[in-house]
């Protein structure tokens, strides 16, 4: 029956072949005739340029199965970098950033509930708000936070501002939140006449050691600290572990307007910002709702007692350089001679506190702190618009909703180039297109907290992402100068390496890799460097709690120019759309840089057959980080330490061994898998990351779980290899506590052991290539 | 191109068809040319009748990712059901039992080799020895173990047994292991002259408690207490917990001899056995090496020190009831009149001890115990068939190796079966034969210690386990009587059924599962009733740990005459080749059902194409479960504890809900799903049971994470459903102690979040089947 000879016999087994096509394939696309849907034959091409036999149809159907849809339509590719548009990316930003959207407020929801409908427009396969109820922290509008500074006679002499001077039409909301430090608890600190609060530079561990050894100690003081190089909830912290009563930051004008604070050289006037401005932001380090670690924040979850919570317990509020200045010239602060009226501080710490100069030696100091806490409904969006050929994996991409002012450039940076990406593949999927695997497009909530929105919806759905989840791309503020900065799991860098070298320049290079690599020239470095993940963002529960790949990346300001650790107006009241429109990026190339690699790096994971990652930069890496671990004599430590210490050496060269053997496998045979095959292979590399988990998390972390890359311990900002092992040598030598130095000794083995356990089943987890 | 006309054209078409699957499907199996391979062709029929042309291998290409094996080869079931063959169960369990099996000992890991080598000659694909090196437990061959009562002289007047005495050529090995309870303490215990010791009937709670109530405080004392009801090494520990001195366990003859105690009643001259034989095992009731917690015991593991490894204190010792008669006479115990010497103390329980009769005053009772504990290599065997279409998809089948004596019934019935379904499935393999998914073969080492061989195996490769496993099927003791007994994941309830319908019946059924439902029916049962899974065997880790579906199953000696707790041979030196050859199954029908069982269920899930689960029973077990849980004001007083109980019924609802669209949408669809739908929905299946692994385990139980199944925490052979929230509940209002029994209704509170969360997760895991 199926061998028939004759014409009449050719058609019959056509026939009899479409109808058993049916019954194996299920639903068919339409496109399988053409004249319905012109330009989707167009975008499928390979599929859809047949003369309408049934066999081509049949071919296509096993072909549609393992095909590589990334280099069959790279039409397609092309025309998305074309239809990714300046003037929609502008009108988006505009939008978004009219009004301040702080978290959990009216404008915020309505934000989500627009993006939804922007989702349903753009035709997703789903647009959802999904609700936490999150524990968030706001000041108090009709009394607000203040730092006062009294006389003799308790007169108030100064009194620190609240909010930022309005200097342009875009930063004149009547609604803008105060200054405040979220979560900082309530308080009222006053200082004893003359004695005034401690300078602690940037308030880190070494910073606090220094002033010990000088002599000084800050327990029982107010101090003051300037914002840089670490996260501001890990001063508070180790301000509060010293003993300190309470914590004022400030803006250094180094940072934030380092070629000089007169009017014309600061916003609205430059991207630099003016005396008033104020660095908002969270001091909880933990991920997620505080009252829910590790289990969603849903309507009827348990929930800890408020007072069971690790929450700052000092109170802590951000202020200007202007009432920094105030306030360190009553300690014989910095002079105002400089050119740059910077407040770095080279002399020694100790000619800064406690005691006010003899003029103000009746004087006392005053920080008054009225935030409060509440449970608050924060809204994620979810949109999706489903695979074709395997619907169950997913290729996320993020961005966060909520700002601390008008977030022209965190988020809504990067939400106008999400919302963007999803018109242009609700666009081509309108023509008939769909990728191979699901897209999950999420717009965060309350990240600006501490990570809520996305941290909740990973712990609710933590199965189903570690299942079927290829990669997390995260865009956070994505402009905020010309240069691009990535940092990524190395199963990513070489696929954004790729990417960048196809999306055209951002200014004047060739492509957005050639200006990349000429700012890493500068930096005589051959070729552009990529970090490892810190907790910076809402790719921390994808890639450190469920050991997703994941990928963060923005345009940053020029740090060949500028030595500074962010761009000036973060988290200030000058965070306009006149900011990014008039300084940032005016022509929204830039933008449309970041909306060009977000599309083409989401297209990529989800189109190509053998999901592209970069297997051998694990392996190498991993390798590097070894060495760098064991740099300067911490190899022999660890040793003498644990003898065994050798034996995750050697893991991590079978590691290496077996990622080598099963990339040149996948070499050999990449063009003739069958489709199941296929997907075990992905599946197999899918899955590799999350080998890395330690289900109880690292040594006291237990919801960062990735045992080999993690944000830093006392850096939520920093990045850190074997996070476990440099936390628990971090100055194991100087503990003076005999038996907690044991201890430590003793959870260090067993973590090194932990680590040398995952590394080895890593190793096997490829090994059984010889399966397939 | 693709649709000319012409026969020549045809022609054409097919070659190129057939270059592009060389393409697409990459290695071909030879099976294309059927002339080759003539059985192949019959095992194969369905895609090897052709007459030679192209489209039908084409066709068979594709169909073949679809296909449903089990369905179209239904002669193979057949075959296989005739191809186990009794000769060969007899001479396998014959060799298996000819010597006792110790774990660790040189016979040991010659059986270990053997079984690899078996594996090897059934042409498996692979077969390895694993090993791990455990902690066990050996009592001292030159110094046994004893029991003395000494008079008021100090004299020796009567000491115990510490072996069986020989009764046939069967039990005679002069290597036979002393009796002795693995990883009780060494001790030496002697009682005041007078003070004798107290008989403590089942040492359970409620005995226990029993006795405090009739005044008898059992610390500082001596108890003995009966084997039965509950494991022994729980019996340890509350006997621990109530601060006695050590425990003597003896054998019921109730329980063992149930029919009388006289030579002619007993082996060797039935299955009953006499006075000497003594019950050994493990007292551990933690699951695998007790110093790896959580980890493998891989050469280079880290270990804890054995002084923080939570192991029994007080000795504990097994002895026979000739022994133990004595004993108890002492104290006034059981008279010798009774027909059956039962030792069933039906007075109450103060009538024995502690104060020894007056004749025996000036006696005192000495146990003396000499176990040693020493870490010890121990292998699993692995031997894998891989699957043809989905080499990545496990179905496990394990059977420990490891007995207390010969092993003849437990496990070597088991691996007797084992063995000969390996020969089969080899057999079908040599003919061309694969199965659809890989089968996993297991030859656990050290199960009876604590389930080392299996644990420590989950523990080195719980992601790929977790990633990959569609079932594990275990086997223990298979043959110890003709009643067959079923647990199981609910998901494997109806696959048993529909296993134990086609195979024949083992005594006077038409199938064993008439022979099944006739059991129940005198339990007066409209079906077989099978029970959820406990800890008693290698099941565990891949059930509790890993939320892998599991099933265990045996046949057992007929309930509907005795009402014992297990066959009375069982951990002595009586269960020999010679027991089951004489009396158990002499003509092997039973271990003949018991591999043919095996053999269909391990096809069964290898071959399906949608894997067989039964999802509803899944969803009713839960219903069901929860309303016996609030049975009898239960529901009430959780309500009172948590007030958000009744979102977890809720959450119980939905979940059945969600079940109920899912089986019907595959029900509408099975047939014509494509290969990829086919794979989505498999794996949205195969991980459900895993949503309901919490992380961190249950309160206080870091190895049992399932949160809806699990051993029952006071009987680790006992089983129980919500099984945290029944423990904290346990005795929650007896708790004197008010600020532990606030924390422990905080502890509940959380938990049954934990668990509603799970089922939540649960539910909609299985919701993005529109996804499909």
């Amino acid at each position: 029956m199926f061998a028939m000879k004759s014409d009449l016999g050719f058609v019959a087994v056509a026939a009899i072949l479409s109808l058993l096509l049916g019954i194996f394939i299920g639903q068919r696309t339409s496109s399988s005739s053409s004249s319905k849907l012109p330009e989707a034959a167009h975008l499928r091409v390979k599929r859809c340029d047949s003369q309408g036999g049934y066999e081509v149809e049949e071919r296509s159907q096993l072909q549609k199965l393992v095909e590589d849809r990334w280099e069959s339509e790279q039409h397609l590719n092309k025309d998305i970098l074309d239809l990714i548009n300046t003037t929609n990316l502008r009108n988006n930003l505009k939008e978004l950033s009219s009004r301040p959207i702080l978290a959990g407020t009216e404008r915020d929801n309505e934000l989500a509930r627009m993006i939804q409908q922007r989702f349903v427009e753009s035709g997703f396969d789903s647009s959802e708000l999904v609700p936490y109820d999150v524990l968030l922290s706001y000041p108090n509008q009709s009394n607000p936070n203040l730092i006062t500074i009294h006389d003799g006679s308790d007169k108030v002499v100064f009194t620190s501002r609240f909010k930022e001077e309005v200097l342009h039409k875009d930063d004149g909301d009547p609604e803008f939140i105060h200054s405040y430090a979220a979560y900082s608890p309530p308080g009222d600190i006053k200082t004893k006449p003359g004695t005034g609060l401690i300078y602690v530079n940037y308030a880190t561990i070494e910073d606090f050691d220094k002033l010990e050894e000088l002599g000084i100690d800050v327990a029982g003081h107010l101090v003051i600290a300037r914002f840089g190089k670490i996260f501001r909830g890990n001063k508070v912290t180790i301000a509060q572990e010293r003993n300190a009563t309470g914590i004022i930051l400030f803006s250094d004008p180094n940072d934030v307007a380092a070629t000089g604070t007169s009017p014309a050289d600061v916003y609205p006037n430059s991207f630099w910002i003016p005396g008033s401005g104020m660095q908002r932001g969270t001091t909880y380090d933990g991920l997620g709702d505080p009252l829910t670690p590790g289990w969603p924040s849903t309507r009827d979850a348990y929930r800890l007692d408020e007072k069971d919570v690790v929450l700052p317990k000092i109170p802590c509020q951000p202020i200007g350089y202007d009432d920094a200045r105030e306030i360190l010239k009553k300690l014989g602060g910095p002079s105002p001679s400089r050119r740059v009226e910077g407040m770095v501080l080279k002399k020694s710490v100790t000619t800064l506190g406690p005691q006010l100069l003899d003029e103000f030696r009746d004087h006392s100091i005053r920080l008054q702190s009225h935030n409060s806490l509440r449970i608050t409904k924060s809204y994620n969006v979810i949109g999706t618009i489903k695979g074709e050929v395997e619907p169950d994996r997913y290729v996320l991409y993020g961005n966060h909703r909520d700002a601390w002012g008008y977030g022209s450039i965190d988020p809504s940076s990067g939400t106008a180039e999400m919302l963007e990406v999803a018109r242009v593949f609700g666009e081509l999927k309108k023509k008939g297109w769909r990728p191979r695997r699901t897209m999950v497009f999420c717009s965060w909530g309350a990240e600006e907290f501490g990570l809520m929105g996305s941290t909740e919806w990973v712990e609710d759905h933590v199965n189903k992402l570690q299942d079927r989840s290829v990669a997390y791309i995260n865009t956070d503020g994505c402009v905020s100068g010309p240069n691009l900065q990535v940092a990524a799991s190395p199963l990513m860098w070489d696929p954004i390496k790729k990417i960048t070298k196809l999306v055209p320049g951002v200014s004047d290079g060739e492509t957005v890799y050639d200006e990349w690599a000429a700012d890493f020239a500068l930096q005589n470095k051959s070729q552009p460097v990529i970090g490892t993940l810190s907790a910076s963002s809402d790719h921390t529960g994808f890639m450190f709690y469920c050991g997703i790949p994941s990928l963060d990346r923005h345009f940053g300001f020029d740090t060949s120019k500028y030595d500074i650790d962010i761009y000036p107006s973060y988290h200030t009241g000058y965070e306009t759309f006149y900011l990014v429109d008039k300084f940032l990026d005016p022509n929204y190339r830039i933008l449309q840089g970041c909306g060009r690699m977000s599309a083409l790096l989401l297209k990529y994971f989800s189109d190509s057959a053998v999901i592209p990652y970069s297997l051998s930069k694990m392996a190498e890496t991993i390798e590097e980080n070894l060495v760098r671990l064991k740099a300067n004599g911490v190899g022999e430590r660890l040793v003498q330490i644990y003898n065994k210490f050798p034996v995750l050496e050697e893991a991590v060269t079978n590691f290496t061994q077996s990622i080598n053997k099963f990339v040149k496998r996948i070499e050999q045979t990449k063009d003739t898998m069958g489709p199941m095959l296929l997907r075990a292979v992905n599946d197999q590399m899918m899955k590799l990351e999350q080998t890395f988990i330690l289900p109880p998390g690292l040594p006291g972390r237990p919801l960062e779980r990735h045992a080999i890359f993690a944000p830093s311990l006392y850096d939520a900002y920093g990045t850190s290899a074997f996070p476990g092992i440099s936390d628990l040598l971090f100055r194991i030598n100087t503990s003076k506590d005999k038996v907690k130095k044991e201890q430590r000794k003793e959870t260090l083995r067993r973590h090194i052991s932990d680590v040398t356990i995952v590394l080895q089943r890593a190793a096997r987890f490829l090994e059984d290539f010889q399966f397939i």
